[in-house]
């Protein structure tokens, strides 16, 4: 497998960021031969997840090389970073030159504040598609969007259809499936309850309300 | 909600585990507006996950408190702490008091040395069906299993289906839904080649050369 193209892979870490967001993704990836995977922040420091994990990145937006794929992550934290220059400066820095520049759920939000997504389609967490329509995004309810060089997966756990998804762009649908098949990636949620629309606007209304109540988002 | 019963979490870190194994019941556990979650190692020190993933543990085994629900994942590296004394001890002694004792994916391998086991049906990671069997466990080719207060799940990608059937059980149906819909789990597998009985013999094997090549995994 020496001989493979390796590529980098650059997954962007925040405080309040979803773990999962970016766990998925990782998990496809790290389970291949020829990446380099890098958690990047502004500095080293730890940084909490929105489900309180601490997490350590491994390098920073100064000392990060040239990214093949860059990808970035939603959460609950993620209001407070997304109009951060310096973030957005190194989405836009990266974003240029990379193969692929990806999100995950809420993270199509970072693409867009960095014009990265205008006159692309993207998916998104099912809560967040009106704003991300107000930046000029064509968003698309999918589970995994690519358009051209955007590659997106929509709420949370799209993370690993989406991964999967770009393993297979990146090495061949062959070495993906033995990825699916290492993770044992066949899903069998206990209800039928993972889409608006198969939830039903009841549910949906609760979750909305959940979401505002328990979680302290704020959906508009 | 603050009427709610509270329920102490348990999720046991060690280096070289596989972070989605944790991270997805973290995910959906996290987003309960009832539980208190910790990430429980010997020490505080950092511990790298077997994709590269520096997380910092809150809880050491000697200041948990007792916990409600424990829970342990696998990853490569479990091998080298599968039969650690101190490891074993602190299953057993939480085990013994805890409403639910799990598992996902090989973390089954923990709770079987440590006894916890032996006369439930379990469900472990494709690759190490036989091994859990030689001790002693009734294992099961199911994603998630309940037997008694012992549940797990499959391999790796399965711990967030377990974590809603977990959810359910502690929380009721309705908020196990509401969470399924937050984290919008609506799986879209890309390739039909999540279990060994979907992907086929020829793939099997290709997962398996690959495991032990690529992944170091020694699969017997």
């Amino acid at each position: 497998m020496s001989d493979l193209q390796k590529y980098i892979v650059g997954l962007v870490m925040y405080p309040g960021m979803t773990a999962l967001d970016i766990v998925g993704p990782q998990t496809v990836l790290g389970a291949l031969p020829n990446m380099r995977l890098h958690r990047i922040w502004k500095t080293l420091d730890p940084i909490s997840t929105d489900d309180g994990m601490v997490i350590v990145p491994d390098t920073t937006f100064e000392n990060c090389p040239p990214l093949d794929v860059v990808c970035v992550g939603g959460g609950l934290g993620q209001r407070a970073v997304v109009d951060d220059p310096q973030v957005l400066e190194f989405l836009r820095r990266q974003g240029s030159g990379a193969k692929f520049v990806t999100s995950v759920c809420g993270g199509s939000e970072f693409l867009a504040k960095a014009g990265l997504l205008q006159g692309y389609r993207s998916a998104t967490h099912w809560t967040a598609r009106k704003q991300l329509a107000e930046l000029g995004v064509e968003v698309a309810a999918e589970r995994v969007v690519i358009d051209r060089n955007r590659m997106s997966g929509g709420g949370v756990t799209a993370g690993i259809d989406f991964g999967l998804v770009l393993a297979a762009a990146l090495c061949g649908e062959q070495t993906a499936k033995i990825v699916q098949l290492l993770l044992e990636y066949d899903p069998a949620p206990p209800f039928d309850a993972g889409s608006p629309e198969k939830a039903g606007l009841d549910l949906v209304n609760q979750a909305l309300l959940y979401a505002e109540g328990t979680l302290n988002l704020k959906v508009n």
